[in-house]
């Protein structure tokens, strides 16, 4: 079960390895938005999303023995460049379980970034009994995407950001926008407001069709997607939240958020003209909901956590084209 | 003269007021440039451009009577934003004289950030002139673009960030590519650096066909442009160095490097897939110089400073189409 001790540890971890973001505006998204908009674009960590730093803390936390063994992991993307990435600059090798429809940039760069890519059959193959055979057959640990207490205290670490950051610009209070899949980066960061800006609730935005996290916290207990696939947030879809994720999520979170794929776009775009970031749609649902969601929020400044940018360019041009 | 001590003073009236950019990395980029890049992302300085540094260093030294009389600024785009916007949070009005041709986008946002804007023709009228006789005529008090000692003050702030966040990473010396215009900026940062990071030297960056600098510095005397329109990096494009800057220039640059417009695009596209920022061709100038010009570099690390992201969407998405 992870604590705001072990996210404090992780932080001192990742200190001089991952990035810390900044605090981004503009007067345009506030008009938008009819309230103060604070973005955290987590786009810019190392590989394009939050994912390096969870992927740090479980890689640093690790014995020598066992790094030197290797990890592995599962992934459609984000998850997999990040523990890549983290595993390279450790100099521990790593196996990526990617499915063999992802995009071809992704299985690419996972290999770029210095991991050996192991393919399996979205349809007919189960990733997590893949990861488990292959973990136990090379003897190499098994880091899981969101439920692991390493990995959530490595996403907690956003939190911890925000709320100093905040706090400079004289912000304690208010609700803070997160992209929700598994619930990692979510019930991290819930985890660090919690000690750290207790005046701070969050929120989780969710894709329409994939809103499990919210009908999850409005019934009480943990509810499926009746999809997996079939998004253009194709970064978060996971069909229901984590043993680990969800208690933490019930206990800490307001109420979802759920957005359309066109509000995402749009927010794609506005993040292009206004904050010069890159963003995939699965990474600015958060900040869709802070500009057109509005009437479903109560507090005078909202942050967005702005999860990650690697969308490939055919998509984001759909996005500039459309809106604006 | 605008000396060290005027750059600390001007960073202590930007604190908490400008943005404090980080510096991005990619181990793609790396393998591009075949050595470190690191780079300065001042696309997410507020109004999408370092810009905004000088104009708050002016706007914040200014006494208070002349500032409520306002300021009035002559730019194709940047200067004009930064000092709408500076204008505005400090309560001062503001008149931006901009070339008619200017992207009709920050000719808008310079309206929006509250400026009242004054159109004039880049091939038949002198931007100065105007300048000077409106400020005459309404008493405003002018500042200009980078010819002015508060102003290269603020963008020196640019240099200090360079040379403390560098020394984080560990590294002291190296090239520091600028893009260059009138040599603000570029001044600005070379005198910061001198006294703060003395091993570290600045390189002007320019595109081709308005390289005044590059052959000023190669002459040691001001060389002007022969054409001062008709490059998609409308963001630098100047007649010639300042007479405030050129000497700072000529002092402490190193020889100037000259790229292409393609080569610009193509690092504003690779700046979209590896460090999610987004880049207008004139402010990506210094990465495809660190990029595809290696043969003229000399360091182990260099470090870029990507100065703006002010884009049409047409011309991203072009980048995007021709370079990914």
């Amino acid at each position: 079960m992870t604590s705001i001790a072990m996210i404090e540890a992780a932080a001192q971890r990742l200190k001089g390895h991952a990035r810390k973001t900044p605090l981004l505006s503009s007067p345009f998204l506030d008009d938008i938005a009819g309230r103060r908009v604070l973005v955290k674009p987590e786009c810019l960590q190392h590989t394009g999303s939050f994912k390096f730093r969870g992927a740090w803390s479980a890689l640093s936390a690790l014995d020598e023995v066992a790094r030197k063994k290797g990890v592995i992991a599962y992934s459609s993307g984000n998850h997999a460049q990040g523990i890549a990435h983290a595993a390279s600059l450790h100099g521990a090798p790593s196996v990526i379980v990617m499915p063999a429809d992802a995009p071809k940039l992704k299985i690419d760069n996972t290999r770029a970034l210095g991991a050996e890519v192991v393919l399996y059959d979205r349809a007919s193959e189960d990733r997590d009994a893949i990861g488990q055979s292959l973990a136990n057959e090379r003897d190499l640990t098994l880091i899981k995407p969101f439920d692991e207490p390493l990995v959530i205290a490595g996403q907690g670490t956003v939190g911890l950001e925000i709320a100093s950051q905040a706090a400079e610009q004289g912000v304690t209070e208010g609700e803070v926008l997160v992209n929700c899949g598994g619930g990692g980066l979510t019930s991290g960061i819930a985890l660090a407001l919690e000690s750290h800006a207790p005046q701070m609730q969050v929120r989780p935005c969710e894709p329409q069709g994939f809103d499990d996290v919210t009908r999850s916290l409005a019934s009480g207990q943990i509810e499926r997607n009746t999809q997996t696939a079939g998004s253009i947030c194709d970064a978060i879809l996971t069909p229901e939240p984590g043993q680990i994720t969800f208690p933490i999520l019930k206990r800490l979170c307001g109420p979802g958020l759920v957005v359309s794929e066109d509000e995402a776009l749009h927010a794609t775009a506005l993040a292009f003209s206004r904050l010069k970031i890159v963003l995939e749609p699965g990474g600015a649902i958060s900040l869709a909901a802070a500009l057109f969601h509005g009437d479903k929020l109560n507090s005078e400044t909202v942050m967005v956590v702005a999860t990650g940018g690697n969308v490939d360019p055919a998509m984001f041009t759909e996005a500039l084209q459309r809106f604006n």
